[in-house]
Order: C-alpha cells, then sequence, then structure tokens
C-alpha cells in the first residue's frame, strides 16, 4: 500500500465537495477550511501518531504524547492559523499501563499550543499505540487561511529554520510548531504572503506539492537551502522528512528571521511559469518532483 | 485496562476546561461544544473502530466504513444537532488491499449523513484495521445543544425504537443514527426536551450516567422497556449494548412516535430527587447503576 497514491486518491473523490454547504477548501491541504452558519472559517486537520512508525517504540510517554499533539498544531501553523480545540483518542495495547499518565500529557500539551482537548475516545487493541488528534483552528484574523495552491510567478520560496537529519538526530520527535511564525509572516506580509505549508515528508516532494497545487514551477537554489549540521549534502536533507519547518511563497521584501519568535527564514528559491520542482546545484538542475520521504 | 476508567479519569482531569476561551462542555457528554468568535456553537465528537472489537473481522467494507461514520453521526443526534463535516483516518493493516474502497465507502456514508469527510490521515499499521471518525455538528437552532445534565424531577424517561440484542442480531452494524428523532424532538419539545444521550452501552449504564450528570435518581420500570424479539428479559436487554437509540429526559406531554421518521418513542420510567438507577420488575427495585456493557 502506498500512502500517498491512497490520499491522492481521496482528494480526487473529493473534487466535488466545494459544492457542499459550508466547505470552502477539502482534502489535500494541510486543514480542511469550512464556514459556519454566521461565517466564521474554520481550520480542521487530523494526524496519526503510530508508536514505532511515527516514533521510536521505546520513547517516553511525555514525548508520544508531544508528538501527536504537535503534529496537528504545525498543519494548523501551515496556514497561518491558531490552535483553538482538539480531540485526542488513543488506541492502546492490551496490558498497556501509562493511559492515565499518556492522556494527561496530551492534554497538557495541547493547552501549552491553546487547543485543550475537549474530547476523544480511547480503546483497547492487539496492536501498536496509535494516538489520533484532531485540532480544530481558527484562520489568521486578516489574511485568511494560507493555502498551499497561491504561489505564483515571481514569487520567492522561502522556509523556517533548518532542514534535514530530523529522524537521525531526534528532532522529529521534539520539533516546535511553527504557529507563532506562520501568524507572524501572515502578519507582516499579508496579502503577499501567497501560499504556505509545513514541510512533513522531505522539502524535496513537498515543494513540488506546492508548485502542484499552484499550477506553477518551483527552482529551489541547493546552496541557499539551510542545513542543520550533518544533515548534508543537499540532495539528502531535502529527502529526509519531518521537518516540519514552513515553507511558503511570497511577493517582494521578507525579512530574514521572524521577530517574535527570532527564527530564521531563509529564501531558498523562487517561483516561475511552468510545472514540476527542479533543484539547482552547482549551476546544474535537477528534477525533484516525487522526492521526499514516506512515513 | 478499563477503558471506562480512563475516560472518567480524562473527564475529571478536564473539569476545569470551562475556563478555557470557547469551551462550553468539555469531556463526558456525548459530544463537546465549544463556541466560535461570532458565537455559533459547534458540536465535535470522535469514536474509533477497530475491526475485530466494535465490528466482525470479517464484515464487508461497506458496513465498516457505515458503522465508523454512523457512530459519530449518532453522537450528534444524541444532542440534537445536524452533522456538518466529518474528518476519517484509517489506520491499515500492511498489505490490506481495500483502502480505496474503504475511503469511498466512508466517504459516501458521511455524505449520506450530512457531513462530508473534508480531511483525514492513513497509515500502514502491523495491528487491525481502525478507522477514526471526526464529526462536526451544529446544534439545534432554537433548543441548543441538549446535554445529558439536564434531567429534573417529575421528568419522564423515554427511549426511540427498541432495546437489547444488538450485538447478536448483528443490528449494531445497520443501525440508523438517531438524527432525525433527535432534531425533531428539540423542534416539538423545545426547552421541555431537559436532557438526551445515545444509548451506547446498554440502557442500563446509560442511564445511570443520564442520571448521575443530572444529580437525580432515575426509575426504569422493566415492563414499560421496548424489547426487540429475542432479546429479553429486560435484564439482560439493559445490559447489552451498542443500541444506539435515544434515551431523553422530558417534562410534559410526549408523542408516542417521531412523525418525520416513524420511529417509536416510549416512556420507559421516571426521574425523582435523589442519586442511582434503579430498574422495577414486578414491583421490585434493583439498582442498575454501572450495570452495562463495555465495548
Amino acid at each position: 500500500m502506498r500512502e500517498m497514491d491512497l490520499l491522492a486518491h481521496i482528494a480526487s473523490r473529493s473534487a466535488d465537495l466545494g459544492s457542499f454547504p459550508g466547505v470552502v477548501v477539502g482534502p489535500g491541504d494541510d486543514c480542511a477550511v469550512v464556514r459556519t452558519g454566521s461565517g466564521d472559517l474554520l481550520l480542521l486537520t487530523t494526524d496519526h501518531l503510530v508508536l514505532g512508525r511515527h516514533i521510536a517504540p521505546d520513547a517516553p510517554v511525555e514525548a508520544i504524547a508531544r508528538k501527536a499533539i504537535a503534529r496537528s498544531v504545525s498543519d494548523i501553523g501551515a496556514m497561518a492559523g491558531r490552535a483553538r480545540w482538539g480531540l485526542g483518542t488513543g488506541a492502546l495495547p492490551k496490558g498497556y499501563g501509562s493511559g492515565d499518565a499518556l492522556f494527561d500529557a496530551m492534554a497538557r500539551w495541547a493547552r501549552h499550543w491553546g487547543c485543550p482537548l475537549v474530547g476523544g475516545d480511547v480503546s483497547g487493541v492487539e496492536g501498536p499505540l496509535m494516538l489520533t488528534v484532531m485540532v480544530v483552528g481558527e484562520p489568521h484574523r486578516t489574511r485568511g487561511p494560507v493555502l498551499r495552491s497561491g504561489a505564483r510567478p515571481g514569487d520567492g520560496v522561502y522556509v523556517t529554520g533548518r532542514i534535514g537529519g530530523s529522524l537521525a538526530s531526534g528532532r522529529h520527535a521534539t520539533f516546535e510548531p511553527r504557529v507563532v511564525e506562520g501568524a507572524w509572516l501572515a502578519d507582516v506580509l499579508g496579502e503577499r504572503l501567497h501560499a504556505m505549508m509545513d514541510i512533513s515528508d522531505g522539502l524535496g516532494i513537498d515543494a513540488g506539492r506546492l508548485g502542484a497545487a499552484s499550477g506553477v514551477r518551483v527552482e529551489i537554489d541547493g546552496d541557499a537551502v539551510p542545513l542543520h549540521e550533518g544533515a548534508g549534502p543537499v540532495e539528502r536533507a531535502i529527502a529526509d522528512g519531518e521537518d516540519y519547518e514552513l515553507l511558503f511563497a511570497a511577493e517582494g521584501d521578507v525579512p530574514r528571521a521572524c521577530e517574535t519568535a527570532g527564527t530564521a527564514i531563509t529564501r531558498i528559491g523562487r517561483v516561475t511559469e511552468g510545472t514540476g520542482c527542479v533543484l539547482v546545484v552547482e549551476g546544474r538542475e535537477r528534477e525533484i518532483l516525487g522526492e521526499g520521504w514516506e512515513h
């Protein structure tokens, strides 16, 4: 089973969802966007965390809970939104003794990021520990939800923080979801912030997705990509997954750091007419669409 | 691990959630209730469906998908709400070949009940097939969310449909979530509809929960409980689970059937001052608090 194939199938099958009342954005972006009766927009997202797959089988309860919440909060940040409420469910292996501690830790991290758990479910299973977290968020007050489909030729392409080596280094379990940075970018850039997403499957594949969703070509300057120490070369780093940094396309000047959080912002490429995504290293172009890391 | 103990722990740990902005009802009712920026109330609920646990291991894809959606829709109906949007996630065993068909069927059933799937997630696991469905709903337009905590001494206690034998008969996989009935009761009874929930763990334990949440005593007249054929005696039927009928407490006259859906409504008892829940059969009272069926 190729999870990406199945997700693509789901997105294509949902193409007519826009005709449903209140559905603004269906499957395929970081969050769905829906509209309530009074016209409020809401962001909806959900993610699995499977022990032994998304985190080490011997990870402490605290780390498991933190990452389960952080992954969904990151999706909200990727739209420049604010996390408001969460639902947390756990499938616990038979005889699992840390259910209370696990749910307490999930509740604590959810509150930490502003989305207290207001409900959930729990089941005993003959299988690995698995948490499923749903977060409901609000889009940015003035900019609205920042989709991955808005990039335009002439935009610069940027990332927050550094890229690569997240799994090998253990950063994948301790990353800070970029909610402060996402909202700040929307504050500062406003309508010039054209498209944004979080990098979960690797910069290569995710930049390709942003380009494909926007109907444009993305060129990444390999020498400009800010790498974590030991994560290079860039060809490898952009195929690593789980960076959870923001990737965005914007028009005009962009600050070199997020003032409120201190996180670096680096220009790594540009948007042009066309299709596909290329990495340019020492003057040589290499097509990187579809390259990346699958969970 | 006792799932109910863990759920009770979660509810007690969440007692201060009311102080969070926009949290109206936290864990412990059929749905959480939150308030958006413009004041719209929303219902949030999520449920697991584990193959071999909530449905037979050899159940067809269609039945698995249907029940996964129906369980969450039932929670919305239990508050007299209307299902609006869904998120559907699947943990699929390695090598599972029916992922597309399963997600297609989930999407179809979600649309059938008015809550198209706008997002989700999928993971391969070394374990049983598991679906986690979240539904966002709107409360009844005039009555608002009907909680399980509003029953008052003097109320009658009622159920929709018939009780018992759901698992043995297979009805647990084909039940119709009582969304039409829930909304109709709120239309017709308005503020006289004091408390409502769906019967998922057995009438015995769920009536006890309604009483405990409301701070009242519930008396069930065993002879009045409408049983499915072959589901008796009543002592057994009220300990069966997965009825997914509505249990509600209301003041004054209540119609004997839902006009729009044709579903029978039966008075099965009354609410008094005090605590606990008793079953009265042939004039003998028996305490039934805590009796029921755990998934």
